[in-house]
């Protein structure tokens, strides 16, 4: 019966990622691909809901940590863009000509930027005057009135973020969530007196990436990109990449350090303590719907999504099984629902006339965590009948009903780290040397210390893109896989999204 | 002092409430007009919390009554206007050749509508094969998805929200809130099988429509709008209309009856129980910032906002007195933030080392519903020293803070209602004939059941607008203001934003 389910709705086997993927997120109802413009999904309630409670868990962890909530308008006029235009460049030449970008004038040139953005000209039946874009994120929109609001000492840190939508004229292959051209999108801009103290606010920020990612069960690469993949205006990025089923990794959320280069760019000044105008030193944080793209692949299977607790859109499904041989089934599902809901839980019952068999199918393609039957037999015995999502199945007294639903949730959770964890450890082989065999599905590990020309050669030598240094360098000397000088580096090169 | 606080802010009295408005909305930081499109204001903090408390009320609302959040895409094909274009166009004829609109056939004509959009005709460097627009609502982007999702009468009724950004390039002039080019928008859609449920949803949204105005104490004119007011596409539509102080009427909330009209342009059809193909009957909700407006405008005084407590970013202001004098000031502070927040509150600790009076004006400006002051001689006491933003202070009991708090924001609560109450008795004055004179600040009722002809000597000789029948008729009968034939329809006529 669970064969004939599955083929009824079509899901194909995980193993094949690259066409699981796709079918998944239409058939458990995340997302109807089906609106008439490319890489424009409809938000499903299921899939909206799923995305509202991950934001739920930014919300609190922006809070816990002092931001504040903004939103900015959509639209930003062409001129703006100058500024940034000017240090973009600036930057690029710096580090083309190996220079400090201190000594380097300012001239006019166009960044890449614009071949990216959607622009509004026309209002009604009117050409406009300056023509606007549509933000692809916003340090032109906030950076144009953060000088507006920062004067002294005092008003830093500015800590501020918002969660919007955001467009990117995507010419790639888009795929749900990962690739597409209306983003949902989390960013995070702060200002600080200086450099230190915005190094610290990148902490924090990590700080918080391991919360999040914790609650999602999502192992994850940090990682200081390499120069050439640094944020355009940042000093450094510093990416966290999850590894997806098919081994390709995808970045689901960045942290950007900018020092004082955009408060140059947009003069943010501020008083210090003697009277003196200093620049502020900046970074941001961002994160988007790519977060709920790494959590449907990294825990389903083939019957479908499995969501981890934190963020599941319904957490426990309660079943009334025969309530027509008991009239005490109907009170008892009520009284656990009840109970549950009072303690915070997303809960759903489900008493559509169907067979039992349909109903599993369902939560299951849906990746409800835990199933909570209740028949006349288990009124009697004072039980639930729990089946965890990850298997695994057994009663929990009623009587105790949330206690016994934490720990169940507590099970799935820790089997869907294990799970994660253990994918990831055997997706990350070593790379010893540039003759090795590169394997399909795998990220690989090396020691690199080498020039940007060495690295062209290591990413050209293996077909893999280096993801940049890890957090933790090896604990021993190693030699550097294209140059062999001692290095104790590490990074890693994969197949990126 | 307080005139010296009240003086550096800037505040005109709330008596020339068009000074009075765009000062306080910038004063309380709740948005920054300073950017530089005009019409799309920066929501500061203080403002966005307010919003969001709004909509989470709105949320909770849609979630007692069953309704789906969805997202749907920003942007919608040009292509895609020509059925509803078609509609608007046929609707307008039938009602200008007053028949019935099943009698004409379709014309291409193209709509008002396209007038008021925001245009994306260009992508990178591209120029698009089909222009874009930013939804300016989102009948089109739905309707088209619709016809996807409802097959059967088992799939009915289809109740869904969504609260997204939407667009309108306003040529009038702009006010924050109120007349804005990027619309903080809530829009319910929902599908029937027919028209007696479609008009039972109506009377849920006026339920609902009730509990959020009444969260927000303002009282509010719930009127049919006359045939040339009513939405495009609808059957009918039912505003609902807050009175500023200014006695212009602000249109915070409509409802849209539209039979199976637009079902018929888009074909949304579903297999009724004996098989037959039927077109649903849908109905549409909205409302929008201009909520947050309203609450600005109604309550707020010549010191600054007042927020109702429902809606309120803050609550409660706790501020420490004299702690330098003891050591148990700031432990008792704690001690009741920790009680109030874990019952649910919004509070706020103000340790700022600043006089007392100026964290006064502070609070005050931002109309936050109560403050608490406790100080060496209150813990003694064991009492906070409570002042309410309506006016009134006492002391309350620290033992029993939640309780003693919940009175204190019922009574502030009390006293808004009461005071908006009055103000609306106050505005609203009966128009025996049309000589009577017409008073600034006023809207009028009047008995009214004229021709289109009647309503416009009416509206010309008054120089104000109809708003449409009020729900509640003339218990007696009445004359005609235009015509004199007998009549119980009762109607407003105001001065609207």
């Amino acid at each position: 019966m669970a064969e004939h389910g599955k083929a009824k709705r079509g899901i194909p086997p995980k193993s094949d990622f690259n066409a699981w993927y796709p079918a998944i997120v239409e058939i458990a109802e995340l997302v109807d691909k089906r609106y008439p413009i490319k890489g424009m999904d409809v938000w499903r309630p299921y899939g909206w809901k799923a995305m509202r409670c991950i934001d739920a868990l930014t919300h609190r962890e922006m809070e816990r940590t002092d931001h504040e909530e903004v939103c900015f308008p959509l639209l930003i006029p062409e001129d703006l863009l100058e500024k940034e235009n000017r240090l973009v460049s600036l930057l690029k030449r710096a580090r083309e000509e190996g220079v400090d970008p201190g000594e380097l004038r300012v001239e006019e040139e166009e960044a890449g930027f614009k071949k990216e953005v959607y622009w509004v000209k026309h209002a009604g039946e009117n050409e406009l005057d300056v023509p606007m874009f549509l933000r692809p994120t916003s340090e032109t929109a906030m950076y144009t009135m953060f000088p507006l609001w920062i004067r002294s000492h005092v008003d830093l840190p500015l800590k501020t973020y918002q969660i919007v939508n955001t467009f990117r004229y995507e010419t790639k292959q888009t795929r749900s969530f990962i690739r597409v051209r209306e983003i949902h999108f989390f960013e995070a801009h702060t200002a600080h007196v200086d450099e230190d103290c915005a190094s610290r606010q990148i902490e924090e920020d990590l700080e918080i990436v391991g919360h999040l990612m914790d609650s999602m069960g999502l192992p994850v690469i940090i990682s200081k990109r390499p120069v050439w993949d640094t944020f355009p205006g940042a000093w450094y990025t510093i990416a966290i990449d999850v590894i997806m089923p098919n081994g390709r990794t995808l970045q689901v959320a960045s942290c950007h350090h900018y020092k004082d280069q955009w408060a140059k760019a947009f003069d943010i000044t501020y008083q210090d303590e003697s009277g003196n105008t200093q620049f502020c030193h900046q970074t941001t944080y961002g994160m988007s719907e790519r977060l709920l793209g790494a959590v449907v692949g990294m825990h389903g299977d083939d019957n479908g999504l499995i969501f981890p607790p934190p963020i599941a859109p319904i957490q426990i499904v309660l079943m009334p099984v025969a309530a027509h041989k008991s009239d005490a089934v109907i009170p008892a599902v009520d009284a656990a629902a009840a109970a549950l809901r009072g303690a915070g839980f997303r809960v759903k019952i489900d008493s559509r006339n169907l067979r039992p068999g349909q109903k599993y199918w369902d939560w299951e393609i849906k990746g409800v965590p835990l199933r909570l039957e209740i028949g006349p037999r288990d009124v009697e015995n004072g039980n639930a009948f729990a089946a965890r999502r990850t298997g695994g199945k057994e009663p929990i007294p009623l009587e105790n009903i949330v206690d016994g639903v934490h720990n169940q949730l507590d099970m799935v959770q820790t089997e869907l780290n294990q799970r994660s964890r253990m994918h990831v450890d055997d997706c990350i082989i070593r790379l010893e040397n540039l003759e090795q065999e590169i394997l399909d599905g795998h990220i690989y590990e090396v020691a690199f210390d080498g020039s940007d020309a060495d690295a062209e050669i290591l990413e050209k030598t293996t077909g893999l893109a280096i993801l940049g240094d890890a957090m933790e360098s090896f604990a021993e000397d190693q030699q550097c896989i294209v140059t062999g000088k001692t290095t104790r580096r590490r990074q890693h090169i994969a197949r990126m999204y």
